[in-house]
């Protein structure tokens, strides 16, 4: 299998942390995002929307992070996608929360306070960074509440759900996500970091 | 089990299509969120979002109108939802798009030209109008291309993912959605809202 991944991303990130967590061996094929390398004729045809990641299977062509991570997931039984209908509809709910609602709450500030100087975009915009921290706090105050009581996000140890979530957070330091005060958000994502196959996967800057 | 719904919301349409297609009995409560009944402590209880739909099974919780297909579409053997990794996997990339592209495409126009004046909240903005409409073509073509050949978005019968999407587009024409000339999915939509189970759910105004 190819995977087309700009490895910088979150949204490639969460593909390359389920392949390496369960020993599937990808064939990894880098889009390079700076130079416009999803845009391309040839990238357009593999997805209309022109964005990775996307994953090759011999005649099918499948993107959205989430359901590649599914996918990946179906190829062998594993804990991270446990068979059970009830289990996989919680996992498939924090991964649409993770599309309509956390995403939108990390994107911004990760726009704002870190890829605008990346790429040379000027600085960021005090109005919009001020909306986007009100919107990131009370969206992360959900995750926090739910890691409360529990290690993961779903049953007892990590699923497609907690690898989703995680993603964006790698960089919550550096595109300044106010998180200091959600301590279960920030245990949890301690806990994510130190997995294997979140170390092998940690984007490598430069 | 036990739905909150407000049918008149696209995404409860999308869970009680499915029920209503697989003849799954659901236990409907109402949730007028035109009277903030979404945001009362009980329902935060339910669901820390403030949003419906949720579902009730038992001690199971669940949110997210996609995870809800597809934990009813669990419940017995149906096309809704095939029990092949791949095809799940296709059908969950449509209903991730649903939530990544299809509906911040179809909002801001269910919005503007719509809610606005069902809630009183004043005339469409004509500058934000431009730039819905001009996103929605864009997203729109996405899915006129893919159902150029084919009638359905996956397979070659109705799915999870053709109810998912589906669910805006039955105000398409309230809500001045530009699609005169993506006649591909205007014929998909057709066949759609043709289906008894797309009958019986229609919302019905006032
Ligand atoms: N919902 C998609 C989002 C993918 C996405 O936004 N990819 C971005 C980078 S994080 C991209 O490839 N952008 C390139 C472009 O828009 O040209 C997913 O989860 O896979
Ligand atoms: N991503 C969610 C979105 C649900 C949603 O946005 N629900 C809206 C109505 S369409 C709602 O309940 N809003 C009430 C509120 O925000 O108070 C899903 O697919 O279920």
């Amino acid at each position: 299998m190819k995977a087309y991944v700009f490895p910088l991303s979150p949204n490639a990130r969460k593909v390359m942390a389920v392949a390496a967590h369960l020993d599937l061996p990808l064939d990894y094929q880098v889009v390079d995002l700076t130079k416009g390398e999803s845009r391309t004729p040839e990238f357009l045809k593999l997805n209309p929307n022109g964005k990775m990641p996307v994953l090759v299977d011999g005649d099918f062509v499948l993107w959205e992070s989430n359901a590649i991570m599914q996918y990946l997931a179906s190829q062998k039984p594993n804990g991270l996608w446990p068979d059970d209908a009830q289990v996989r509809a919680d996992i498939c709910r924090w991964q649409c929360w993770q599309l309509s609602e956390w995403m939108p709450a990390c994107g911004p500030l990760l726009w704002e306070n870190l890829l605008k100087a990346m790429l040379q975009q000027g600085s960021p915009d005090g109005k919009v960074v001020q909306n986007a921290e009100a919107n990131f706090l009370r969206t992360a105050s959900i995750l926090d509440q739910h890691l409360a009581q529990r290690d993961y996000l779903v049953g007892d140890d990590v699923t497609l759900a907690d690898l989703a979530m995680a993603a964006p957070l790698e960089y919550a330091a550096a595109a300044k996500m106010p998180w200091a005060s959600h301590e279960h958000l920030q245990r949890w994502y301690a806990r994510i970091d130190a997995l294997p196959a979140w170390q092998k996967t940690k984007p490598r800057m430069g």
